[in-house]
């Protein structure tokens, strides 16, 4: 539209309409007039009242001349004014560690990817470009025990992807149970898809209660089952499986948070174990390699294979095809593997340090714990006042946490990935000044 | 799980087990004999069975040894055999043209984003980054005459995510109806959000019955409303307005295809027409600039604003992260402007000297037209073959084609941007001789 030599006095006269500088009613020059004003040819000028009056802007009064109509001026909203506060230190997200992260390493992969100019100037392969989709089959094959073929590896934009995919796949199963999983986010892509989502955090309660609610699927993440990440005993997942089995559900794994285990060993996905063939898996290297690339995958059951195929050619895919291939390269030459062990070991050493400069900084009334899971500290408060309430309090200090509850005592999270070990003590400092 | 050392060890027993070398029953060598002929240490052994136990694929029998459990060995599917028709010339679907785009430049906007470590190396904005939704709005204002405000826009990976995101948001708002528009992906999102569904191509007939049926949405795309890339008029898009108006329908516009016209001039978007304020608009980059990039966005009318921010915490960012860093600065830089011009420029030149190739080449039988859409040439065939039978013998020669319809003859719709126009002659002969 720009380019064509009427714009710019449509656009002059439309900017007046709408800011109210040209009332209603009140008339237009004449196009000898304006074309005389502003330097244009009479042809212009009309064209531009003319696509003036076409977008109902104006109205054309014969033997008169051009006249405003009445718009409404609501075509704009001003940015609601939302109280932003700035942290200075952000430990209720994880994120990558910028020390442990080799960036000048994937900047490589995807400088390298972007040199299939072919590839990269067509639409991709709905179901995530083949060799990416080796790539992954190789990987968790050899990472978690999960054997598969590439064609049973769907690749998309994040797990909210995948699942509105599944909710397409399956509209018959109605009701979905979170277990062992509180994924707040892959629930509303569920709701918004009219499914009947319950969930309940304890692993053990959910057991008891699986045989008598039957849904038609589980969702369940063993490798991080509550806030603090614990993991699902070998027992429990086992009772899983067969429960599941029994009750005719699908259990869909969500192995999000599976590789980043220091305190205990990485514990073997449903998928992996006997009977785990009719898990669907679910994998994501948002979080594995950096939480700004949005590919995460999924590794359907090979009874579900003739309900994708059914749905595959309505789903275009999400992912940049740009970073699917950077993707492929960089796990191909084995860098995701190393990559990963380098950050266990890193935030390993992170973690067990700042736990020593809490025991010495902290006294009374607050104590620090490690986690079962992945760089998570847990802190606990003695006294009367809630975990919401201190954090609260925290945030006016530039502290961003996340209360969890009031467990004989209130219980944060703290994330160390989002902090230095230098900046720990102050916080701390901060912290028991509360 | 790799860098255990007992895991080499599972993984052996558990593909001998898993591939049937190791059946039902039998025993597995003692830890000791293991821990010998593996010159590993027993622990090691201990550790891989109790594994192998743990996981449901062997069983310890006290004072006997370990055995092998029943499992079932449907794990692994084989890839389906797919008859695979490699395509010399690909006339179906939209791609962009080496020559006229300006890969280079794209490349080195990516490279520049890559350096933003820092933002990099956490989750982003799950609207999209502020400065890119900012630089969108000054675009869609400068080039469609939309005014919004960045807090207006969302962003995502295509424009199906985008339709998730709203079905989430308007789950009140049951039927939809898609009138100058064909978007089968698009209506497979809303579909399995369980929304009411219906479709009418023809433009004067959906306006005709959009009073009766009321639908609580109307989806369509102006600039594109049937195969041939025809526009709807102004009079039918004031129409459409009032209507929708006076139905309470809330009007999703889908301007994928606005900016790629060069028979007529781009048409003013709904959004910008008086009384547009109530539309929603959705544009594309991976149309715009690039297929492989997954960006789309939309501009959501200000009575939604609360709707919507109801969700927004509900549903991550799609997009990479890179990429919208990437597409901010090449906006900011007014190179999407100039590199649209460019290829409007290059595609109105091809299209002119194909359908010269196919005035001079063509005989009886077969004739080409130029279509009102971007890049689009329309091949009639006389006589009784109809458009599906032309374009099925055409794939046995490795040409693949989009058949429409047979009305006054077989007609088949060719995109000019998968071919080279030295092809094109070529093409002709092929199509002739069928």
């Amino acid at each position: 539209m720009k380019d064509t030599k009427y714009f710019t006095l449509y656009e002059h006269f439309r900017s007046l309409i709408l800011d109210g500088s040209l009332s209603e009613d009140s008339k237009l020059p004449s196009i000898r007039e304006c074309a005389a004003s502003f330097e244009k040819s009479r042809t212009t000028v009309e064209t531009a009242y003319d696509m003036l009056a076409a977008d109902g802007y104006i109205i054309s009064k014969p033997q008169s001349g051009f006249y405003v109509c009445a718009v409404n001026k609501a075509n704009r909203i001003e940015p609601e004014k939302e109280e932003k506060v700035s942290y200075r230190f952000d430990l209720s997200t994880p994120s990558a560690d910028k020390t442990a992260f080799n960036f000048t390493l994937w900047r490589k992969y995807v400088k390298g990817a972007l040199r299939f100019d072919e590839r990269l100037l067509s639409y991709g392969e709905v179901q995530g470009e083949s060799d990416l989709r080796q790539a992954i089959c190789d990987y968790v094959k050899k990472e978690r025990g999960v054997f598969c073929s590439a064609e049973q590896i769907v690749v998309a934009a994040g797990t909210q992807s995948l699942i509105g995919i599944l909710c397409a796949m399956l509209p018959e199963k109605k009701s979905v149970l979170f277990a062992g999983s509180n994924f707040i986010q892959g629930k509303a892509v569920f709701d918004a898809h009219g499914k009947d989502v319950s969930g309940m955090l304890d692993i053990e309660e959910a057991l008891e209660k699986l045989q008598e609610s039957k849904p038609d699927i589980i969702y369940t993440s063993p490798s991080h089952i509550d806030r603090w990440g614990s993991v699902m005993s070998s027992t429990q997942r086992r009772k899983l499986l067969s429960l599941a089995e029994k009750c005719g559900s699908l259990l869909i794994e969500d192995d999000y948070d599976s590789e980043f285990r220091y305190v205990s060993k990485p514990i073997s996905p449903l998928r992996a174990m006997n009977n785990g063939e009719n898990v669907l898996y679910i994998g994501t290297f948002s979080r594995l390699l950096l939480p700004s690339i949005r590919i995460s995958f999924m590794v359907l059951p090979a009874a579900l294979m003739s309900d994708y195929r059914k749905i595959a050619p309505l789903f275009n895919q999400t992912a940049s095809k740009a970073e699917q291939l950077a993707l492929c390269s960089f796990l191909r030459d084995g860098h995701l593997s190393s990559q990963i062990k380098k950050q266990r070991r890193h935030y390993a050493a992170k973690t067990a340090e700042m736990l020593s400069i809490a025991s010495k900084k902290l006294s009374e009334g607050i104590r620090a714990e490690e986690c079962a899971g992945s760089y998570l500290i847990r802190l606990i408060f003695s006294g009367d006042r809630s975990a919401a309430e201190i954090c609260e309090k925290a945030r006016g200090e530039g502290i961003k946490m996340q209360p969890v509850d009031d467990f004989g005592g209130a219980r944060i999270l703290l994330n160390v990935s989002g902090i230095s070990t230098e900046d720990f003590a102050e916080v701390l400092e901060i912290l028991q000044k509360l």
